[in-house]
Formats: structure tokens, C-alpha cells, sequence
């Protein structure tokens, strides 16, 4: 595990960015992934839209040091738990956003990662649709991608058959319009590499029905947590050392479980741990 | 189908970015992603990176435009095919980076969406590894997940296993060293959402493949060209009709191939068409 210093960050204008870059217009909502969690990670779509925004709405694993970006006087919506804060639910933030785009405020709705990869962005496009919201989309780095990137993993690599699946160990089952529960057999059938989000609650589990499936005990997997943060913590591990190896750890959320061979080349391609916090100190 | 106007850019610094951004060594090589298309797509890591490198190396699915952010004298190095020059070996591009950073250069390796998903950067990587330059990797926004929002397509939705497959269409199983085959079976079996780069030289395969499978003919389907640009093209059909679809709308390269239930949620949620293209015409 690194740790290194906070971000430095200062907070300039977007006049000098290279591209054209599209109008953000009052009374609309951007539905904007802010990425994995390095802000250098943030797109050119997603800074321009938070420094021009006249109220930020942003999820808990978004880094509040982007949120800073917005302009003096912009209103800011903490929308997720964290600690002892009482989490929103999902329709009331949609209502917010709503509220404040009805009000002619230009609405910046923040996500951790990418706001369509297990972030329940279409739920809120479609509010936005059925309130007459014009909306955008601005993708972001997912975690199950660029968080891997910085563990050192390539999730496709010669002699692979370049199958990768993303699951989500969280299955909402008992929530009412949930859908099927994950099919782990057929998934370890099929894909040689499978990226699982929000592992912690269901580890064993998910660990038990995947070499029930005929996946390798000894099958190559890793953890990891805190992803493209100065806290990156990657364990390296089995399938079936994976339980053990969290808890011996401590990997607390956020995490990723990734199971497949692609996660040896980390031994050589693990780059972050050498120079990532380390530039991030000594950076300009 | 929607054109618009060549996106205007002006080249600035980076002084002012929100965010300290981690220093470029003379010496080092950066392999990163440029996104989709959309230049607005590029992280704050990119930019900086263009901007500060002493040689760029892109490829061909990297908008020229955005080399051109490249500092004066920097040198640019074309790696890819594009319409009739003829097409870098991976290994020589790949030494022509690790000549470039013996020599001292700070080298920028440009390529297109994500270096880690389907673009053989881990490859890259470990030569770099083995020539002992140092390397820091930049993800980059995958189509599959960019360019797909961009048409309207949200790849998670309440009511779905949340399950996604991603797959190469282009299998390299005659070169040394490639993997298995897709195992089109399990595939259809395991993920209500697949996602299939480079589809159009074996899409009937494919198709075929996944009927046979169980996944019913008329299930939604989508193929969506030149992702996140003006020319962005998506066609709504079904797993069926896929094939006669794309050659009736002369689909080209680079595409993707989508399946999935999520594919009808474009029909309330595609923003790009209305707002996109002409964003871009009356930005700042």
C-alpha cells in the first residue's frame, strides 16, 4: 500500500483548452462519469462542465477536490452516503437535479466512474426525458478499466481469447423490478476474464459458485481497492485465497475482484505503485 | 445519420488545469488512451501529456486533430493504417518508442479508446519493461462503453442482471500465440449485454452463433459507427436483421455491434442527434 500526499490543485479558467467544447446550456442536466478517482482521470468534458455548472450534484466516490472546480457561488449537492451521513435516495436526487434544471440552472450530476456502467445513470436520463430536461452524457474512465490499468492489469492480452465480462457482486434481487440474479456458471464458462464490481458483501459466495463452475482454484485473481488513488491497495491472490486474502488486508470498499490470467502480467506492469504517488508530490 | 461541421480548436496551455498533474520524464514512454473520437473525451492526463511529450506516436482511430496539440518540433510518428499507407508492425512502432525514449524523449504512445481494452498495450508494455524504460499507462474512454452512451444506449439498467460481455469480432487464431476462439455458447448463455468490437468482418458469424445459442432473432441490437464524432451513425435492428442492416446503411469501420434489451432504451434516451453535433457548431 502507497499513501501519498493530497492533490495539490488550483483552480483556473478553461479558455485555453484545445478543442471546441459545446455549450452548456442553463435548465439542462450533463450526466457526467467523474472517473475512477485520480482527477487527472477527469475527461476535458467533465471539468468544463463542473467549472461552468450553477449546482454540482455529486455521488460519495466522487473526490471532493473536484467538486472545488466549480465556480465561486455554484450550488453543491452532496447526494451519496458517506460515514454517518444519511444516504439519499435514488428519486430524490433526481428530483433535485430536476428542480434545479426547472430553475434555469445549468446541472452538473457527478458520478464515480462512468455514470452508465453500474451507476444507474439511464434511470436518471429517462427522469430527465420524462420532465423535458435536456441532458448529456459525459462518460468517465470506469474503474473496472482504468482502475485495473493502474493495478498493473491489461484486461485484454495476446494468447487470450479477449472475452472480458464486468458483473456486479451487489445483485439488488429483493429490491421490487430487480432483475435475474447473476448466472456464475455460464459466466465462468465463458469469459476468461470477469471483473467483478462491489465484491465485498458477496465474496464467498461468488468465489464458491465460480470454481463450482470448474474455474481453477489456484485460478489468478487479485483485489483491489481504492483504485487510481494515492491509497491503491492491489492483493494479489487465487480464487479461492481471494476471501482470505481481503480480510488478511483489510480491502474495504471501494474494490474490485478480477479473476483471470491477465492478472500475472501485473508482476511486470504494476507501474503506479512506482511512480504514481510519487509523480503526483513532486508534480509542477 | 447526423454531420457536422470539423470541430474548431485552438491550442493553448496547461497552466491551468485544476489538478496537479504528475510530471513527464525525459526518457519515459506514456501509453495512453485517447478515447473514442471526441476530443472533448480526453482526460486531463492526455492533454497534458500531447502537450508536454517530445514525440507522439497515434494511431489510426486517433483524430489527427488532437496530435496536433503536440508542442512545436515535437516529432509525430503515424503508427497505423488509414486508407492506402501501409500498415506499422506492432514490434517496430514498438521500438521505434523505446528508440525515441534511449534517446531521451519524453513519448507519448496515442492510441485509440482504452490501450488496455482490445489495443494490445499490455504487449507494448512489457517491451518497454524489457528494454527498461519507464512507462505510466493513461486509460482512455473504450468505445464500448463511450461510444455507446453517445448513442443512447445505457450498458447497466434497473431490471437487468447487470451483466455485460465485451468481445473482439476479430479473432487472430491464425497468428502464433492466440488464444481460443470466442465461445459464442456460453457467451449468449452468461450476458444479457454484449458488446462486439470490430464486428463487421465476421457479424454474420456471430449472429448465427448466438440464434443458434438461444438468443431469440428479434432481441434489440444496434450497430453504431464512428462513436462520439459528427459522423456517429447508429442503426437500430434486431440480431436477425443485423446483417442486412449494416449493408444497407453501409456501415463501416470503426463500429460496433451491441445486443442486449438496454438497446431500446435509445429510443427515449438518445441525446447525441439532438444536442451533439450541434453543441459542437455553436460552442465558445
Amino acid at each position: 500500500m502507497t499513501t501519498g500526499p493530497p492533490l495539490r490543485y488550483t483552480i483556473g479558467t478553461m479558455d485555453d483548452v484545445p478543442f471546441a467544447l459545446p455549450e452548456f446550456a442553463p435548465g439542462s442536466v450533463w450526466l457526467i462519469g467523474a472517473g475512477p478517482g485520480d482527477p487527472g482521470l477527469l475527461t476535458l468534458l467533465a471539468l468544463h462542465a463542473i467549472r461552468s455548472a450553477d449546482a454540482v450534484i455529486y455521488d460519495a466516490l466522487v473526490d471532493p477536490r473536484i467538486v472545488q472546480a466549480a465556480k465561486p457561488g455554484a450550488e453543491i449537492v452532496f447526494a451519496g452516503k458517506r460515514g454517518g451521513r444519511p444516504s439519499q435516495r435514488q428519486p430524490d436526487i433526481t428530483a433535485v437535479a430536476i428542480a434545479l434544471a426547472k430553475a434555469g440552472k445549468r446541472v452538473a450530476r457527478l458520478k464515480g466512474g462512468d455514470p452508465f456502467v453500474f451507476g444507474r445513470g439511464g434511470e436518471e436520463a429517462q427522469a430527465f426525458v420524462a420532465a423535458g430536461i435536456p441532458f448529456r452524457v459525459v462518460p468517465g474512465i470506469t474503474a473496472g478499466i482504468g482502475g485495473l490499468a493502474y493495478a498493473g492489469i491489461p484486461l485484454t492480452h495476446r494468447g487470450a481469447a479477449g472475452t472480458i465480462a464486468f458483473v456486479t457482486g451487489q445483485q439488488a434481487a429483493a429490491e421490487p423490478g430487480a432483475g435475474a440474479a447473476v448466472d456464475w456458471p455460464a459466466l465462468a464458462a465463458a469469459c476468461e476474464v470477469l471483473v467483478v464490481y462491489m465484491p465485498l458483501g458477496r465474496l464467498p459466495a461468488i468465489v464458491k459458485a465460480l470454481i463450482a463452475a470448474g474455474r481453477a482454484p489456484d485460478e489468478p485473481a487479485a483485489l483491489v481497492a481504492k483504485a487510481t488513488t494515492p491509497q491503491q491497495l492491489v492483493i494479489e491472490t487465487t480464487l479461492a485465497g481471494a476471501e482470505e486474502a481481503a480480510s488478511t488486508a483489510g480491502i474495504a470498499a471501494p474494490a474490485l475482484f478480477v479473476v483471470g490470467p491477465v492478472v500475472k502480467l501485473r508482476r511486470t506492469l504494476a507501474w503506479y505503485e512506482k511512480t504514481g504517488p510519487k509523480d503526483q508530490e513532486t508534480s509542477r
